[in-house]
């Protein structure tokens, strides 16, 4: 019993935390709990339930499978059911006519044969990747409301009648997840997204802030804590694929706040793989805070001034950047940032070139600081590319 | 119209691409079509309609969505659907009778308010990563039906013989997914997860064997295509999300081929997880392969051998670890490759030490090269790790 109630606290602390790390998820399933609760009045109130019957089934259903987190999400799923819905019906219904002319035995059979080759033939269409993306759940419900309506033409004569009531129950109810979703605390991808870039900029930044002292100092007290919370830009690696759905979910939404319809959400994407790139260098770059091949301290103690510099100087650009996107603004002193990390890079060059160690330095010592320095370079480079594609 | 003839040419040769990609894209539309063919037998056959009724339409609801391109991913959503359907019918009769006790005006409101605070429950519950991986379709459906069978028991009387029909209308076409997934050419997740996880090594492999003659020797003719093909491991850098959904799939799968049911599909992902870090290894190393700073060809030419060794041999044991996985036999030689290519390390290492450079050199001509020389370094590391993680 002890143990069960210690599961029992951990589990709530559970989903406490849930709750905490984004409040939105609370709000999210009282509104899902709401549009349900809003759509079953087609039930209990007489009026309407003599006007649509069974059929208020469909706006129950459509508000469980359509409801999602964010409004793009909602949106996408409403208007792929509802169009699917639409042309699926009238299709159906014109293949149960054409099946109805063939005679009680050819009947069935006609009927099989379209539905078969309708159901084959929307699964293949389905693999395209840019269907995939968008209107994958459409192409689900079409051949959804295909194979019923004419399908269950063949039972009832009243074919027509009941696709309208059900094309109009799943439109009430893709409506209510819309609207409820739109005006109680909207979630909006497009903004999910403008911040989610951001914060993978800053995460980079303050990997670079850091980098210089972790690497070129030895270790003192707080620096487990500093080189965990530098950690953290190893999300970006892959956060691709949240960003592709994003940028899709908000293509489908209005206007809003800061962001018009039609907002080059393609250019974020953009954005988002030159970040990758970056996190990938210092992806490689983090290798060498952990290795342990010894380098000589003096060599490290002559570029060290500079590497640092470049590394704190390029982090603070990338930092300027995200605050930038986070706010529209133009970046105040992301430029000279940048100017000042790639005139550390020129000095950086001519501090090698011009041959600051001896001759009996040991050549296998100078390998992971020269590589340091390297990665560092292609890294102001890739700073210099964000920061370029973010005008 | 010689304009649309172009377009209709162009995309036909796009699905007939989409075919030859993988056949079994075709082969599982054709199966979608079979099993809605087969269910929709229920609406045609007399003895069997006196039997189900409308409630056939949930066959073939459940053929719909439950059938996907993979044993598992079918197993998986009819398994949740299956389940989910039984409780939450159980608990919505439950609901219904509950709620009929408290009189008539009271009754609606109470129904109202349970499918309220179910909906929000489970909508929240559905935010726990670890269930929406493997049990998200469960708790739609879950939600789904007891507002269904709770909200409709409001009107109907017959409620237990309604949820009883829909029930094993929804198992019987659950189970004809399942058969016709599993008897014509099935698609193992677990499969695919095993390739994948292959060919990504090989992909990785095919660079490195590659990359010794494209950085130290100059341009000659046929060195795009050798360019081109190489960058492959691209692919490889994202992967993370495909790996874990077919890994998520695999589990629910039963004993096929070489694998048996519990198979430790943990152990790829984390094969999968080294060799996405020794991708993006790769991928610093790759902007060597394009940078312009001029590298004094003296230098490369006195660590070619032994770099061209390095990543050579560690590209061999990439290809032969794939081959051992793809065959799953004991790798023959990687382990002689890794030798290698570790022997090579030291060579490199002691070649360094030796100070083979004269007083002059260029210290900034040598950075990318010594570049070059570290990361090839972690990449033999890295390859170790891989060769001790397959075993």
């Amino acid at each position: 019993p002890e143990k069960l109630k210690a599961k029992v606290v951990e589990f709530a602390w559970k989903i406490i935390k849930l709750g905490q790390d984004d409040p939105r998820r609370v709000i999210h399933s009282l509104k899902v709990g709401l549009a349900l609760t809003l759509v079953s009045i087609f039930y209990y109130y007489q009026p309407l339930y003599d006007n649509f019957g069974v059929s208020a089934m469909w706006a129950v259903m459509t508000v469980v499978v359509v409801f999602e987190f964010s409004v793009g999400a909602t949106l996408s799923k409403g208007v792929n059911r509802g169009l699917a819905t639409l042309v699926a019906g009238a299709l159906g219904v014109g293949a149960h006519h054409l099946a109805s002319l063939s005679g009680e035995i050819g009947e069935p059979i006609l009927l099989g044969f379209f539905v078969f080759l309708q159901a084959a033939a929307s699964t293949f269409i389905r693999f395209f990747p840019k269907v995939k993306a968008r209107y994958d759940y459409g192409l689900l419900i079409f051949i959804l409301t295909f194979a019923l309506v004419s399908v269950s033409g063949f039972r009832d004569d009243k074919i027509l009648e009941v696709a309208q009531k059900r094309l109009s129950t799943i439109i009430i109810g893709g409506s209510a997840c819309v609207i409820i979703s739109i005006l109680v605390c909207p979630v909006w991808a497009g903004q999910d997204l403008h911040n989610l870039i951001a914060v993978n900029l800053q995460k980079l930044g303050h990997f670079l802030e850091g980098f210089g002292n972790e690497y070129f100092t030895s270790e003192d007290g707080d620096s487990k804590d500093a080189k965990s919370s530098m950690q953290e830009y190893k999300t970006v690696l892959n956060s691709k694929n949240s960003e592709e759905s994003l940028a899709n979910f908000a293509k489908w939404e209005p206007g809003h706040g800061r962001f018009q319809f039609r907002h080059p959400w393609n250019h974020y994407l953009k954005v988002g793989n030159l970040t990758r790139q970056c996190a990938y260098q210092i992806d490689a770059l983090n290798g060498y805070l952990n290795t342990q091949i010894q380098t000589s301290p003096e060599i490290r103690n002559k570029i060290q001034e500079v590497c640092t510099e470049m590394s704190m100087e390029s982090g603070k650009a990338l930092k300027e950047l995200a605050m930038a996107i986070k706010t529209t603004t133009q970046p105040s002193s992301a430029d000279s940032h940048l100017e000042n990390s790639k005139s550390a890079t020129k000095n950086l060059k001519s501090l090698l070139k011009s041959g600051i160690w001896d001759d009996s330095t040991d050549l296998l010592a100078v390998v992971p600081v020269a590589t340091v320095a390297s990665l560092l370079i292609e890294i102001v480079n890739c700073t210099e590319k964000i920061s370029e594609s973010v005008y």
